[in-house]
Order: structure tokens, then sequence, then C-alpha cells
């Protein structure tokens, strides 16, 4: 079990495309559930699976329990068992010794990227790169199990 | 991924009595989701910790999916996230050249002693030992996850 600390941001795509970047890794994520107390999430992530619980949310801290699962598992159970998903390219990219995962969704999330940093603490200072824009750590929108049911392409509707 | 062929059988409890047996193994489950569709256990097993998915069943056959993970955190599950919970001594006994599992129901499903012999396919022979009384593999009330919400001291009612 893990105590997840971590900060979203908004991506600039003009300034992002420009950013000299390692190749990113190919997901798909599903939810089997996805509660206000409590969701579960399974992700093929490359050549790895994932299975992931995750319960509510206080302040930017949220209790997870994640276990690794052979990535054929990881889509039968997406497709036999997530009632919604997402896909996108995920970059891991190093900007003044912290890492960034930047995520390119696709499908119907797609003009989405966002950036995510983990910390340790709630209040540990880092440098943000000039491609970040607005923070959304706040904003239950812009969680992966939210964009999976809303997709942002309906979100101007 | 595998798929689970069980048959599963009420026990005299007099004649189990006197059976000799192995020391049993303390069991605490915890049912995260519990729908028609999809069944999500987090199982305490003794010293060891388990996630189960499993799926629909279609006759005796029912898809699964199962993850040994650390016995400290599925206590943690249960308690964070079960919404309902059996608790049982398992037994694990051989006869015939077959493995049988006896679970003794704790709580308020005591009073309950159920066995289950898992299969290689659906019509396979095996022999039953004199302790084994009717089969109730078709009777969903005799489910595990059914017995969490549904404890077997309210039967009667």
């Amino acid at each position: 079990m893990g105590l997840e600390i971590e900060r979203k941001f908004l991506v600039d795509h003009d300034k992002w495309k420009k950013v000299d970047k390692p190749e990113g890794t190919h997901y798909r994520q599903g939810y089997l559930v996805d509660e206000a107390s409590k969701t579960i999430r399974v992700r093929a992530a490359g050549k790895k699976g994932f299975i992931t619980i995750k319960g509510s949310t206080t302040g930017i801290t949220r209790k997870e329990f994640e276990y690794e699962i052979p990535v054929e598992e990881a889509l039968q159970l997406i497709d036999g068992f997530a009632g919604s998903e997402v896909e996108k390219i995920r970059y891991r990219i190093t900007f003044m010794g912290k890492l960034w995962e930047v995520d390119e969704f696709w499908g119907d999330n797609q003009g989405l990227i966002m950036a995510e940093i983990e910390l340790k603490h709630e209040d540990e200072a880092f440098e943000k790169p000039d491609w970040i824009t607005r923070e959304v750590s706040d904003d239950k929108r812009y969680y992966n199990s939210y964009l999976a049911k809303n997709p942002f392409k309906d979100w101007g509707n």
C-alpha cells in the first residue's frame, strides 16, 4: 500500500511538441469500479499489466494498492470487465531532477495533454517546466476515471 | 486466467467431525464488487493474500483471474473496501486421489459446512466421501458472495 501524492497540470501543446523526449508507452486503462469511495483500475502499459485499487482522495493524497499482472490478462480484464476506458501515450521525462509523466490522450479524449508529478510530501517544492500551464490537481474532471466516462470531446457541450 | 470448474456439496456434520484431517487455514474474504456480471474478491488465507476477479457463471464454469498479494494488504483491502465479508476455516483433504476443500463457516454463517471439488472437465467422474450430502453447485445461495450479504443464520426467516 502506498500514499499517492501527485500534482497535475495542463500542457501547452506547441511548447510540448518542441520538447526533446524519449519514446512514449501506449496505455489502455479500464475501470472495473469507479465510485467516490473506491476505484479499481486495470492498466495495460506497454508490455506490463497492473491492477490498482484506490480509495477516496483526501486533499491531494490518496491510498493506493497496485499489483503487477500479465499484460495479456490486463487486456482480457479491460475487454471483459471494464465499464469505461481511456487510451493514451505516456511520456516519462525528467526536469530539474524530478520525473514528469505526460499523457497525450487518444480517441474521444484526443486534444487533451496532461502532466503529472509525484511528490513525497504535499508541500514539496519543484520547478515547473515552461510547457506546463494551469494546475488541475483539484479538478475531478481531469481524473482519468472521469475522462473514461465523460470524454474531453464532449466537454464543450 | 483460468476456467474454474467446481462442484459443491453440503457436509454431514457428525460424519465430518470424525474425519481425520490436517489443520485448517483461517480465511477472511471480502467482496469489493458483487454483481451478476463480475465479482471482485480479496482473500486473506493464512499467511497469503489474493485478489480474484470472476466473470458470470455459465453452467458450473466461470472465468477467473487470481493474483497473489501480501496478506497485510489483503486485510487492509478487506477492512477498507469490502462491502461484505465471510470468515471460515478451510480444510484441504484428499479422497480417492482428488482434493476436497471443506469450509466450516464462522460468524453469522456458523452452522454451514460446505465441500468443494475442482474438476478439469464439467463431466469428470469422482468418488464421493461418505460425509458428503446434497449437491448445491447450482444454488446461488451457497455462493460465498451471497453468504457474505445474506448470512446462513437468517435463512430460516
